[in-house]
């Protein structure tokens, strides 16, 4: 079963990219969820390195997106060019804010920038993974915040460098996620789990460790299997109570609670 | 314009009912939404009479529900009985957190518990106006965080006496949110406003006034007039900066802002 689990270097967010690497190595990991602020801390070149030293492959890079912002679009071919350096072929799309209060406007703009982004995205064998975050973080992160409008979108544009990304903190609330999963089969590019801590006062930084919160892992995860999604599955934690633990801690933790948890 | 506003008493809530009820009438409000917990401080008779006294009527009493509590259906069959009292229509059900990780489960008893109560509210000539919550309250306050499912619990159960509340803060980021408040046509037992702020750390207390956030009001608006809702528009918001404002100062700014910003 770990053999699917890949360490996204969110969940430790306060160790340096080469840290998690021999961590996860370490403790029979076999892939790894960079964000491109990590890689940009040793250079794209000596990240891809150490993460192939470590043995490891990666799953997927975290993120482009942000397609209201200035310089999106250059910034979304960085990176589309750096996912390609480090040998994976998914990106994450968090996809801004509205700038305006004009959400179907929004989101059509954003609709736009994937479909600017996809051929050179296509160009280097990236595919880009559309994914919808909580609508508690519409306002500062993502105007995209439900499965079924990303799914929208990539049946839209139906390219097969298009799909989603479903991440169980920012779906599982959805009483239409059953029938969203099945229509994703076929799009799905990236699954990641954590947990949703029932008492839960900060929109950003609460995010809990598999076992700890009310959300139904492995009903979840048995959703995303019959929709035909066999690929690497991340764990992503975003909270300082976690980034406090040491890696030594850290890893087998989330080894453990993977194994009991999630599939 | 002002004629359709309602101040809800969370709007205030480090004040007293009669306190509130004062102020209301001194700024030509003629409505009032007060909650329960307001009400007992002086108890429903000695509420109902300073309503009255000041001119007002009551849009609707907040709240029932939270059907999986100990003693829930005798709680909310006490909370239909002081809305009859209180000479108002409409009680809010937050129907609260799902027991367990299952949700179907947890909605499927919500929808049991409202068909429970159903009876003995139409016996009181009081509407059951069911209010999905922000799906960030989920885990402590509602296991129904989407207009689309309170709908659906309304149309199966397909009574008169059962409908919606719909707050912009719980539903505006809804990419479904246009066909849906058309499919409430009919149901709609209440509307209330606020607004989002762009930035939001807190899951509960940092709800916004009109013209202060991203929602688009007046669009809103415009769709719930169109789905045939003519009645009272509460102003609900949780927020201690609000709650600091003395009531000389919050009441003005509230029906200002109604006008500007909501019709």
């Amino acid at each position: 079963m770990t053999s699917r689990l890949s360490f996204n270097s969110m969940t430790a967010d306060r160790c340096s990219l080469p840290e998690v690497t021999e961590a996860c190595a370490a403790h029979g990991i076999e892939w790894i969820g960079p964000w491109r602020h990590k890689v940009a801390e040793i250079g794209v070149d000596e990240a891809a390195r150490r993460i192939a030293d470590a043995g490891l492959r990666v799953s997927s890079l975290c993120r482009g997106g942000f397609f209201a912002a200035d310089g999106a679009d250059e910034d979304n071919r960085r990176a589309v060019e750096e996912a390609a350096a480090l040998g994976t072929d998914a990106l994450v799309l968090v996809c801004g804010p509205p700038a305006t209060k004009d959400l179907p406007l929004a989101r059509a703009e954003i609709e736009r920038g994937i479909e600017r982004l996809l051929p050179f995205a296509a160009e280097h064998g990236v595919r880009l993974g559309i994914e919808p975050l909580h609508p508690m973080m519409l306002g500062e992160r993502s105007a995209i915040v439900t499965l079924g409008e990303a799914l929208d979108i990539a049946e839209r544009i139906g390219d097969p460098g298009v799909g989603v990304v479903i991440d169980v903190y920012h779906t599982f609330w959805d009483p239409r996620l059953a029938q969203e999963i099945a229509r994703a089969a076929g799009r799905i590019v990236g699954y990641h789990v954590n947990d949703w801590l029932r008492e839960t006062s900060h929109t950003l930084l609460e995010r809990g460790m598999m076992g700890d919160g009310i959300i139904d892992l492995h009903g979840f995860s048995a959703m995303i299997e019959a929709a035909g999604y066999g690929g690497p599955i991340e764990v992503e934690i975003l909270n300082p109570a976690i980034w406090e633990m040491p890696l030594s801690e850290l890893v087998p933790l989330t080894v453990d609670r993977f194994e009991r948890y999630v599939l």
